[in-house]
């Protein structure tokens, strides 16, 4: 009998062509959990993420379903994936979840996390996980400005698909900022985001940070509805999916 | 005229076959800082390291100093380096020195830090600067094992070059703990170090954190003065040189 499993992944993104699997299998997250998953079944099995991640992007609890019918025990299965997955791809919980679940329909709250040093060093340890800015940011003028993202708005001006039909309405709840030394740290948490949306709101609180943008034109570039108007979109290898949440 | 400069410097060590400069000179950190100051200078420069560190070891503040006549103040200098070192090796600080400074043999005190995963997960962002053991350690026995290393002693049993002609007698200073949650850090400090010395402590040091061996019979160990009474050599990745002290 099928039974469905959710999985909750932890991976550097650094390598791969993000999430979704593409023609090329071969370098998406999606791709080597499927094929892991092929070789155990003996038969194609689809992995359904809560949503993608970006090229670059890294996930420290991304979170997927699949239904399989194997004899083995949870703990085998994730064994499994874990010794076939690559170093920098793992499984860090496996559990048996009821027939309906959907790791994306069901999700409801998602935090990323954005990291930035703001210090003009030359990063090392952190070049693959922090957005090297190099230069300081006024995180009072960001923080007034993240206040008008705050609550259900239509984040069009936020989103880079310009050819999306279904709605751009999401409800952002909280957005948090965390500094430690010359490194910034933003959560943001929401019911869902658009396509770039945390990166592109990102790159807008940046511009703000650098006094290019002031805070009172976030609630301007928001009610647009025009990508043009808002900031350049920050880039992958500062962002983490850190959380997402389902109803007990 | 020729200046003497001090560089410190931060490196990955992950992708090199550690700082000494050897036939291929490539894939070494002092190869590549050599290879650039050639280019700046239009000469070999000959860059002393503080000591060597091996294949796979980091450094958060390795010294070395080379001595240099160009036109370029201090600044440009430590720009042009960090324009051309690879993104895994930086320049932290460049400042001139007496001309009898020497890294190596002006060097007071060192500290080496060591990173210890204990929990059984599988390891993705850590992967490449903790050591992954895996299971719990008893951080007690480890500390009381730690005492008999304090203090001037031959250190024999704890070095791998079995041909040692010079003093192998080191004065450990301090052997510092600290836990945060699994991830177990160990702080050596002395007046130097043998070859693999570091990485024979702390591989003997989880033996005595996984009770294979008592904390008292590390004196037996140093007492012995023979490599084979001591435990494993400890992998490279868990290592960094964290920081090395001259007189004021």
């Amino acid at each position: 009998m099928l039974k469905n499993y959710r999985i909750v992944l932890e991976y550097d993104g650094s390598r791969y062509d993000g999430w979704q699997k593409q023609g090329n299998t071969d370098r998406t997250i999606q791709g080597k959990i499927e094929g892991i998953l092929e070789r155990l079944a003996g038969e194609p099995i689809e992995v359904h993420g809560s949503g993608r991640t970006d090229a670059g992007v890294h996930a420290l609890a991304q979170t997927a379903n699949f239904h399989l019918n194997v004899k083995l025990s949870d703990l085998e299965i994730k064994e499994y994936l874990n010794q076939y997955l690559p170093e920098d791809i793992s499984v860090i919980r496996l559990d048996k979840v009821p027939e309906r679940f959907h790791s994306r329909l069901n999700a409801e709250e998602k935090t990323y996390l954005y990291q930035i040093e703001t210090a003009g060093k030359k990063k090392v340890f952190e070049r693959k996980y922090f957005y090297g800015f190099g230069r300081p940011l006024d995180v009072n003028a960001m923080k007034r400005a993240s206040e008008y993202l705050i609550g259900e708005h239509d984040f069009k001006s936020f989103c880079s698909n310009k050819k999306m039909k279904k709605t751009t309405v999401r409800n952002v709840k909280r957005i948090e900022f965390q500094e430690k030394g010359s490194q910034l740290f933003i959560r943001f948490t929401g019911n869902g985001f658009l396509h770039h949306m945390v990166r592109i709101l990102m790159g807008t609180l940046i511009e703000v940070g650098e006094r290019k943008k002031s805070p009172e034109q976030m609630n301007v570039i928001l009610k647009a509805m025009n990508r043009s108007e808002a900031g350049f979109t920050a880039p992958a290898e500062g962002l983490f999916l850190e959380k997402v949440s389902y109803k007990a």
